[in-house]
């Protein structure tokens, strides 16, 4: 069994490792903090985990965390992580971090976008990109792993196989994003209002977002070369899903039925990503509560330009199911074990 | 391992019975029939489902189910499954029937609130109604089990416990029940159309739902006498959930810290029955996709009243979840097998 | 015109009034307060009011409510009206009070249901609890009007004319409430987070509601004698609305046809209650926006049970329009001056 | 007074027409058609309306029509327009038609997008693009008025201006639109079944949506040549409400001042028309239930793009209310006359 423990168990990317980790047949939880809820149970926290998890949230204290955990997650807020991952990793530990904090290789993007400069920059060399898909070997291996954001995982998977193949144009890509609201976190605020955000539809950050440089950062890998692109995200009504469309101009010819058989070709051993078939198009229900990545392609003859949709749930394949599968790889598993709920 | 057919699987119950056979470590899907898409693979209708169930849709012919299957589940629409299910019998199946067609002892009824003859009123003395925490003896030993209705469940669940002991009386009782709209089915309608039912609420077929002769013979069960409740259901804009909200006179003094008492007693070897402490309340998103009843009830000094608050998800412990809980038991399992999704 | 200020002109039930004011032929904003964003444009905070309504948001101070102004709506949260309004009514301004902090008689009853004493009794007797359908006459000449809270004016709409004609039991009523989120206010908390409360639905201050004292009060004053209620509300995922169902035994027979018919005397001359006729029943879309209070009523020949059903807009009739209404009423307009909306 | 008929009155647009039009103080309607519902009242169909509007619905029937009315709005569905108004025209009315049916100039576009040949071709060249912010002129004099489709409305509003002042390069524009179910209209579907499209996103009909040939008609006078969108809609799980994300490049250097500038003197004296100033962006809350069109412009300076958005309530300033701003201008009143709801 791998012991696990949870750093910031209590926001939705924490509760959601809690709950795919508790029926996890390989995995065990072994120690939960929580700065708000700390000294009291998880179960009087959140009722919906009783009677099947009874642990106390503890304040986080590595000497708390037992020596002999064979993992540590931290689900901390962005910025929270990087001043305590150092000292985690000095003990021993494993490291997969869901925050931004290990995610750029680029220092100083830090300021730029996340408005902070990065207290241990030393440390962005040796964390791996943990985008299973792509990066399973590096992942195998990894100490510190920074699970990928929410936007990049869905945009990345439907464009590293096409500019890898090299069919797309790296230049003038179109990434129109719409997330649902816990993609913003759990503390309430104006904008996550009930009444201010049900039944209405919004962009924000237009071309400010700071998943911006991820995305470019991990193309730019595939394409051998700087790649930008254009990033708008929205917010959804909904509760839990994204949704990416993506405008690109073909390299080529743009065939619709050969870029399935690539992305099919791609993924062939990649349980979690499903190409769906024509006319069948990915909606964020198909993936809800799953660690899937569905997508879709379509060919436009008319303006020559390709649209690939992208979905997954934010939660699940956008953070804590894609930190629970980059474990199993990290731990020799099989990387959909725990994994398999069908989506609801 | 359990072989289940499953007959009606694209309707909302046949479909969550498919997710939660398809993760049930003991059971096996053997056959799934559906009228609308036979021909079609489950999942080219739902991709959800794919690429984990990846069985074709059948036209319902007896003949076509497995001789082998241990369990066939009717998930067919109400009046539906009667003119079924004695083939099914004779053929040696043991048969779960999700609709109301077995579920009232007393043939007169099914006219008078469900607008239409029993075809087959000589089986209704056999039908084990299988609600498993008040009846797992007979559950066990059934060859055709009446599947409980959404509305039924959760309040004879808080009702039958309080009506054995004697601690309320069983006149004067008012149920206001709440559900999603999941619970009218797949099949669009006007009044379940976005635009008419999102942002809306409203009350419907007041004093005259068809699962009020359900509740009060169970409840008669009980209390010993007839029992004749108030029952009120509404519409909630949701997906997923019912919540009762039960008033009912204390037959003694209504201690509330007694009652929870004699709830945690009566459930005390009830893994899906959650009473839960002051001062937290049930919602629905605390058993959203899973098997759990949550249960809270309060004393009001000032009118002398009871208020028991009754939730769970519909498709779940309201149908199709219970009916896997029913198999479980049927077939010497213990009782959550397959069954301990952490709520979502 | 009718010259009018808003104090707490950014809270949900400001801006409601802002919105409805606004359009209303006979009557002219003038001065706009909000705590939070004074200095600002309503138009800049708010942008859907530009460019129609362009004041300056102030902070309250009564020396700069313009002394002409003939009407000062207080849309305060609970508490802070009552430190505030004797000023305004010795600068000799007729005020509509918006808050809980008038529509109590007892001033006993402030601390036990809203924690706190009330820090100008003396003031209570004066106050005009403002119900138009029931009590237009001291409306007209009020100086001081207490507008009734949301959930109490669906129930005395529906309670009154049977108290006042003595055909139901003022004994044993039950009240089952059920609002939309913006009853809760504008201010982001937890439980009002969109994914904390969208698919979702929940009891809450169950049987210790602060309104329940003022549904008591004014339902004594028709009944002839003390009436106590028990009163449970409930969250519904939706912006605005309030449905409302009422159990209560009939003094003699319970003619659902008297019963019917005796609403449309009562209300005869009430523009904005609209009694349903069968098999019509209230739902909060009906009344989305406008001023209706929509009723029906179903007798239960089984159970010897009155069924009423209230349906309302929380932020209209239940806040800014019913104010409206008063404002109308107290200044010799029909009461439904700039308040034809059609529900939408 | 205008004297309104409304053909198709009960389906979304036909509702929100005679909404607006009942509160309109110029316009009195006189005829209601509704082939579902002939024979009965219109508030007995939709309470809502109760006791405002109280007109019979009648059979659709040009006989049955008063001979003085001035004006006819066709809300029918698509296809079955055309073959209705060259009667109507005949008869001497003027005829505000709100289907698709004589949008497009070249009837060839028909057989493609709409699947069906033009059944009077040869009234294409009179009817009058009803885009009031652009062609005021034409539509003073129209008898035959083509009200804008919900999709290219705000989409043009947000182009025409760029690609008229050659700002923006017309080649490679591409549009990501995000519509309210609403827009599907009032028949229940599958895809629009509460369960199935709440907490749900998806793309649909991409680069195959019939509103494509509609935008590239419009957007080409404006550019003086051929124009080529690549347009794709999204569902969004709310009621109401358009939001368009468009991206282009800029012809010269992009600079989102001077288009600021650029937007505010072409609509300066287009009362609903609203240029956001940063850091405000529109969204679909701050113009529901109004005529408005909110729009906002970003440069990007990383890729050189433009990103304009663009925000319509897709039932009023996407239909009806247009159709009304249309009926203004042709009888010579004021634009926003009974047009000047607050968004809601």
């Amino acid at each position: 069994m791998i012991k696990a423990a949870v750093l910031g168990a209590t926001g939705y990317t924490g509760l959601e490792l809690v709950r795919l980790l508790h029926t996890h047949p390989e995995a065990e939880i072994v120690f939960l903090s929580s700065e708000s809820y700390a000294g009291q149970k998880l179960s009087a926290v959140h009722p919906q985990f009783c009677p099947q998890i009874d642990l106390q949230l503890q304040y986080l204290n590595a000497d708390q965390i037992p020596v002999d955990a064979d993992i540590v997650f931290c689900a901390l807020p962005h910025g929270q992580s990087a001043p305590v991952v150092p000292d985690l990793l000095k003990r021993g530990f494993r490291v997969i971090d869901l925050s931004a904090d290990f995610r750029l290789k680029n220092a100083a993007l830090y300021p730029r976008w996340y408005k902070r400069e990065h207290p241990c920059p030393e440390k962005l060399p040796d964390a791996v990109y943990g985008l299973p898909e792509l990066y399973s070997e590096p992942i195998r291996d990894a100490s510190l792993l920074a699970n990928p954001g929410c936007f990049p995982t869905g945009i990345l998977l439907a464009l590293a196989p096409l500019l890898k193949e090299k069919v797309v144009d790296p230049g003038g890509i179109v990434i129109d994003a719409k997330t649902g609201v816990s993609g913003a976190g759990r503390s309430p605020q104006q904008a996550f209002h009930f009444p201010e955000c049900s039944d209405n539809f919004k962009a924000y950050r237009v071309a400010e977002h700071q998943h911006t440089p991820e995305i470019e950062q991990e193309l730019g890998r595939f394409s051998g070369g700087k790649v930008q692109v254009t990033f708008v995200p929205h917010l959804v009504p909904m509760i839990r899903g994204i949704l990416s469309t993506i405008y690109a101009y073909p390299a080529g010819e743009g065939e619709e039925n050969k870029l399935a058989s690539l992305y099919k070709n791609f993924y062939s051993r990649s349980y979690f990503i499903r190409y769906l078939e024509r006319p069948a198009l990915p909606e964020t229900r198909f993936v809800r509560g799953s660690n899937f990545c569905d997508l879709a392609c379509r060919f436009d003859p008319r303006t020559g330009r390709l649209i690939i949709v992208a979905a997954i749930d934010n939660l699940v394949k956008g953070a804590s199911g894609q930190a629970v599968q980059n474990m199993n790889i990290m731990f020799g598993l099989p990387e959909e074990t725990g994994l398999n709920q069908v989506p609801f």
